[in-house]
């Protein structure tokens, strides 16, 4: 628990001293990946890949490191993680942890390693000069050679079911292909069904040009009433938003403005403060220890998209904002908190992942997880995946692809060898519409207090709940705790109330 | 010579191969370094300093990986550095180069590495807040520790004639205190002298304010202009300007600005330029070896020097500028170029180095060096310090500090572990006289080509005769190819036809 952490034996301090310091390594690696996305001079690319593949091979070895084994071997058996001896509660929990960590890391070669960091380094390059030069076969090597890699990867690692078990298995512990069709396959027909059922609608659009100068402004405003806290974190601009934890007192995150729009600034930043917070609230006594860190990515983008989507685009939200909003931007003063309700929530098929609407998103988040699964059931190469890519945007959602840049090269995931990450996003979603259910029950006047832009109480209840467990409780407990299952059905009935019932 | 690489063989190749490793250790090193100071969130330092501390001791390791010390000894004797073998002239001159860098990382500690890198850490924070709370108590304590452990280096690399000498050699190799001592002496005598005979004088001020971001844009502008490649580095704000060489394709600078006068930007930006410029020319192909390395800190600071004095306040250089100032500047429409020119050589004692003159710099520079002996010579406590400095302001500059803000607490250096560096600006300050002698005799109409902002020519010059050498010729070398010995009569020479004669 938070407030007591468990007591240590020497032994288990000698453990958690050998993973801070492997943590260590992996922090100046982390801040060589941001800088590279936010800061350095273009021509510098292949000394950093040289930097980041030093780095890799580095904590491959403290990884590998015999003692840390020996140490690890006192509490588990290392050919599959059961107790030797008798152990705590915690301490149970602490190795059940660390074992799948130490695995992964002690299964992999140290040549693949540096191979796959010295491919996406490079491949993130070529990736966004292909998507700048709009062609598809500029990337398409370094793709080959990351998918190639990854597979070596896999191989390494030992296949389960599904080669993409493997890959998924890196961001949502345990999860499955089979275990995400179950769910994925139901939510893909409910969603097609539900736009079905929408009538044709075109809510009044929110005129630009806003000055990119104000918006970073603002996004900022937002980032310090969410609870963020400025002398742990920094924000930037970078193409790609996102978040990256170099430490809790270091936690950094991006955002992207375009003049035309409010939109894509608000929700970037909103949906990135949300990871932000989640890893500003872990528990910094137990930094670099499985017991300091984020439980999984589905839970990460749980975090990210409650914020975004069902506090951020909410009318109460809307309504709070108002005042500041016409400030900011002058020319926004003929619209009123419905007209901004209703912009966020314009219901369009878009080629734009991240551009999209809270019910065409996990479309494009399925569209992805099929790519991916073909790719590594060998159905399909990389060749054929604009094809592969462009028919699925035409069949879900209507969309002819003619640009391979607002097609399968509008994701940096590739490039950067994530692969099995993508299935997170619809997940958190999922989570996220449960949490805010939890929030709506939990505090008292929810909507007044996100009308007066008072996110404190939100963000306390979430540190308690989600953040401070780091990984102290399994996925599943997490979740039960809290009363929530996997399932869609609180996701589409929120729809159903926020966007065919209009307020 | 740098468009005919030295033939390398397998052994010097493999060497060759481990340098370039442990350089891609300092490359990371320096990349937390500037972000420490320009982009890190004030609460990260504490990690920050867990990070450099890593990688001083990996550097360490790596120095002292025993396969290095092997490879060297078929060419060298590792006990005094002299050959064992038939070396080309090349090959003799590499290792005169790598022995020393070699034995300095093999006589330290790790302890003792890894504790300075720690200290001036958390070091160069606490200066920050001490600078910030005026408050010279708030650093003493960090600053003794510094001294404390700088002094068991000097025991560890042993003592030369000074103790002193040991830390001047860390930037000027070969150089100690007598020799200092011999061209400091009569400089500071000289200086006094010289400030005596001026009249007293009181030129034009250019009347701020000036919009920082477009101090900044000019900046920009400036830095491009005097040829530096904006693909291989960047420009960006920090309270204490430098210039920090990650790689040769990544070569950051920064400068800071203050909406009350230009010259401060301006004459930061040049100055950081200048240095930029140098490690941008260095011979990239010897990149991670003493081959492609900067000569030294006086020669580093000659280039600095050179442009932010004798290039950009020149009378040319304003009259170049002019239109530009103008226009983006439109409250400075009623000065002319002279107008700037005398603004920028108004000669007034000052409390601050880096905003003094030309003429009393120099003397800033000799209180620090009165004082980084007298404190390693033991005469000197820290306690005492502030009053030793003051006192020295006093004599020297008429100046009474009664803020240590203002005072020994104005520089970065001495938190960072920075002692033996200062002469260097001095050294640097009389080598560039002599360098724009070279220029003005070697550029044909050097003037009218400042004046039209033409840099080209100097810079393909520099690059010539001074950055793509790296350190292939020793320092002595270097100077007497270009005919010039170190002594300050150029220097005193220049400033009676810039300053006592009015252009």
């Amino acid at each position: 628990m938070p407030s007591n952490p468990m007591p240590t034996s020497p032994q288990l301090k000698s453990i958690i001293s050998d993973l801070q310091a492997i943590d260590t390594l992996r922090q100046i690696s982390s801040l060589l990946s941001w800088d590279q996305e936010t800061m350095m001079p273009t021509q510098a690319i292949d000394a950093r890949a040289t930097q980041l593949t030093t780095m890799s091979g580095l904590i491959h070895d403290a990884w590998n490191a015999p003692c840390l084994a020996e140490k690890m071997s006192n509490f588990i058996d290392l050919s599959n993680g059961t107790p030797v001896s008798d152990m705590s509660t915690d301490v149970t929990a602490f190795m059940r942890e660390l074992y799948p960590l130490w695995k992964r890391h002690t299964q992999l070669s140290k040549p693949l390693v540096q191979a796959l960091s010295t491919a996406t380094a490079t491949g993130q390059h070529a990736w966004q000069q292909a998507r700048e030069q709009q062609s598809f076969s500029i990337f398409a090597p370094h793709l080959s050679e990351i998918i190639s890699l990854t597979k070596e990867k896999i191989t390494e690692l030992g296949v389960k079911q599904h080669p993409y078990d493997t890959l998924i298995d890196e961001f949502e512990p345990g999860m499955t292909v089979a275990q995400l069709d179950a769910i994925f396959t139901p939510l893909t027909k409910q969603t097609i069904d539900f736009l079905s059922t929408l009538e044709p609608n075109n809510p009044m659009r929110i005129q630009g040009p806003f000055d990119p100068t104000i918006q970073l402004q603002y996004s900022k405003e937002l980032m310090i009433a969410m609870g963020y806290d400025t002398h742990r974190g920094r924000l930037d601009i970078s193409t790609h938003p996102f978040t990256i934890d170099i430490h809790p007192t270091d936690v950094r995150i991006t955002t992207r403005i375009n003049p035309n729009t409010l939109f894509e600034s608000m929700s970037s930043t909103i949906h990135e403060v949300g990871h932000g917070l989640y890893e500003q609230g872990l528990d910094q006594r137990w930094a670099g220890t499985p017991y300091g860190a984020a439980r999984s990515m589905g839970i990460h983008e749980s975090q990210s998209r409650l914020w975004e989507i069902f506090i951020g685009q909410s009318l109460p939200f809307w309504e709070g904002q108002l005042p500041r909003l016409h400030a900011l931007f002058p020319s926004t003063k003929s619209h009123d908190a419905l007209d901004f309700f209703h912009a966020s929530h314009r219901i369009t098929p878009h080629w734009c992942r991240v551009e999209s609407d809270v019910v065409t998103y996990n479309l494009h988040i399925m569209i992805r997880y099929e790519c991916e699964k073909a790719l590594f059931s060998e159905d399909l190469t990389v060749d054929d995946l604009p094809d592969f890519w462009n028919e699925k945007m035409s069949s879900y959602l209507g969309i002819d692809i003619t640009n391979d840049a607002q097609g399968c090269l509008q994701d940096v995931h590739w490039s950067a060898g994530l692969f099995g990450y993508f299935p997170s996003y619809t997940l958190g979603t999922l989570i996220a519409a449960e949490l805010h259910e939890r929030l709506t029950r939990h505090i008292e006047n929810l909507d007044h207090q996100i009308r007066s832009g008072t996110f404190t109480p939100i963000n306390t209840w979430l540190k308690q709940h989600v953040h401070s467990h780091g990984c102290k409780k399994t996925t599943e407990r997490l979740l039960s705790d809290l009363g929530i299952r996997m399932s869609p059905d609180l996701f589409f009935s929120k729809l159903q109330k926020t966007i065919l019932v209009k307020p």
